[in-house]
């Protein structure tokens, strides 16, 4: 096994992972589209500049689509794309691990 | 589902998970009890401080077992704990999403 080369997408995506709210915005948004508010109501305690850069950020790494509804007011959605549907089974795992051993 | 109370360790383990060489580390020990040296072996790159430093850290929480051999000269192996051979399947779901979308 090449360790060497294994590492920078292990890394990238492990320190992705890792970022406090990013598994649960994440795991909120495998239930389907959500709005700012919608995101807020299940996760009280994060503030709203946090929620605003995180989903900027899983946006900018392509794990979020934002879709801009042009209606009176208008509606924002964000919701997973497939790579971030994808880590719907490793967020499961870690959770799984974290449960049992934290 | 009570997102709340499953955050913190989601965040402790996705934390633990995200620290640079720690995966690697930990993936490196699945193959065996191992020194210090044969770690650095297989992780050139690494400095041999931030080895240490990260096998104290692995030591601290519970991931590693360190065994000195009262032989001469002493010989020191570490090797994975029961709770960081669990890991396996978390780091390989890491990494195959890695491999797959970074």
């Amino acid at each position: 096994m090449d360790y060497s080369k294994m590492c920078p997408k292990y890394e990238h995506a492990a320190e992705l992972l890792g970022k406090k709210w990013t598994g649960l915005i994440v795991r909120v948004l495998m239930g389907g589209p959500k709005r700012f508010k919608d995101m807020k109501e299940q996760i009280p305690d994060m503030s709203d500049k946090m929620l605003t850069d995180r989903m900027k950020e899983l946006e900018s790494s392509g794990l979020v689509k934002r879709t801009v509804y042009p209606e009176m007011p208008v509606r924002i959605e964000y919701e997973l794309t497939d790579k971030g549907r994808d880590l719907e089974d490793v967020i499961e795992s870690i959770q799984n691990w974290g449960e049992k051993w934290m």
